[in-house]
């Protein structure tokens, strides 16, 4: 399996992300794009999109951009990230993007933001990942 | 409005936790519990709970326990968060909690965490709120 | 006074920098930078550059370029950073920059990095700065 | 050599501690302490002390704490680290702490706060730490 169809593989099974009707958009080595179009019943108190939303697709965008330069028997989990929310986003269709900036080898960085309307930064993440081997015969 | 009352409003404002079956289980002066039952489609790709599920209750049990300190006229805004994942819960029912730790005129501070069947602490979270203050005639 | 002169006033006054042989090396709106040479005195017990001497240099540019943006009647305060931690700097001259992303009315969000000898990214840093009006008669 | 010993050693070999006047003043399986006396040449520009020593005692303590954990043959590096500031400490002598909330085989993390005379918490910080292999015939 290339890890295009990897990546593709495991955005699938994140449930969370269909529930929210989120789309990958892009796979690269190093760089994967998760797009969130806005929906009423993403939002909080005052309509805008809840930061938790925001934080899921920023989180999946790291986790998948660390996946893509790990070998196929491997699945990766989040260590931790942090979230800085710099404006809220309304009626919005919101893009995660979440590039490596060093793979090691059992933790990965990432660094990446959420833009609003492919313009306005709406949020930084940063986020630690790491590698978790694949039990079993065979690769998923 | 009691400071209750505004909490549960706010919270039945927050459309994302309803879609995510979660429940607003206690409201005190700076703490408030959210619940969340498991349910398979809020999973990440190896059917345990996505971390993105995770940060949405431990932010939200943060941001509305710095509510409940602030006077009638406010909303409260998430300026940052990390949350740092210990465990992956699967097939738990979570409980975030994330008590404030300090509340200054602007900015509150909370420290929380996320519980799995009142037991394991899976994950732990540290967040920024701000005072916003609401416009108009009335409070909401 | 200048922006640029509160800057190097405001430098002038952080003794623990001093205390550290770090230097102001450049300043302009939004962005300040800050260079540490390295010193064995500054180390941790593998002998490389001790995580907080990188995270006072990264903490500082961040605060140093949101108060050149602030008024002349305010100072800065660090309300919360994270430090993830690439690589260990040894014997290598270390510079921080810490631009500013966004700057609000009292909240200021910045996201920089602290560089070895020009090149190799060690740290990055993402920082909550918060502006504190001055009393008193006259500017600092 | 005890863990006690080891940490001890490794304190002494933190130059950048000992440049700043801290001292180590509880070992214990999981918890370390680590003590600050206020000195003029560690604050900043408002003479309080400067978030880069608060932050070095407290990634100090986090380290120290999960190495008292780690086997004899490890070293222990920081991944990351946030702190969060709630009260600048002026005049005070301040104690971090930085137990282990959850050891795993590689990755150990640490959430802890520094305190300012024994009582107000003027910051806390949440720490991840890595497990480092020491190599060589011997241990350290």
């Amino acid at each position: 399996m290339s890890f295009e169809e990897k990546i593709r593989v495991t955005f699938a099974g994140q449930r969370l992300l269909a529930l929210m009707g989120a789309q990958l958009t892009r796979v690269a080595a190093g760089a994967v794009d998760i797009a969130l179009p806005f929906r009423e019943d993403l939002g909080q108190q005052s309509g805008s999109l809840h930061a938790g939303a925001i934080a899921s697709i920023a989180d999946t965008a790291c986790g998948l951009a660390a996946l893509t330069l790990m070998d196929a028997a491997s699945d990766v989990v989040s260590v931790e990230f942090k979230v800085n929310f710099l404006a809220p986003p309304v009626d919005s269709r919101c893009l995660a993007h979440g590039p490596v900036l060093r793979a090691g080898r059992s933790i990965t960085f990432c660094e990446g933001e959420v833009l609003a309307d492919d313009e306005n930064v709406v949020a930084t993440i940063t986020a630690t990942m790491k590698q978790k081997r694949l039990r079993g015969t065979g690769h998923r």
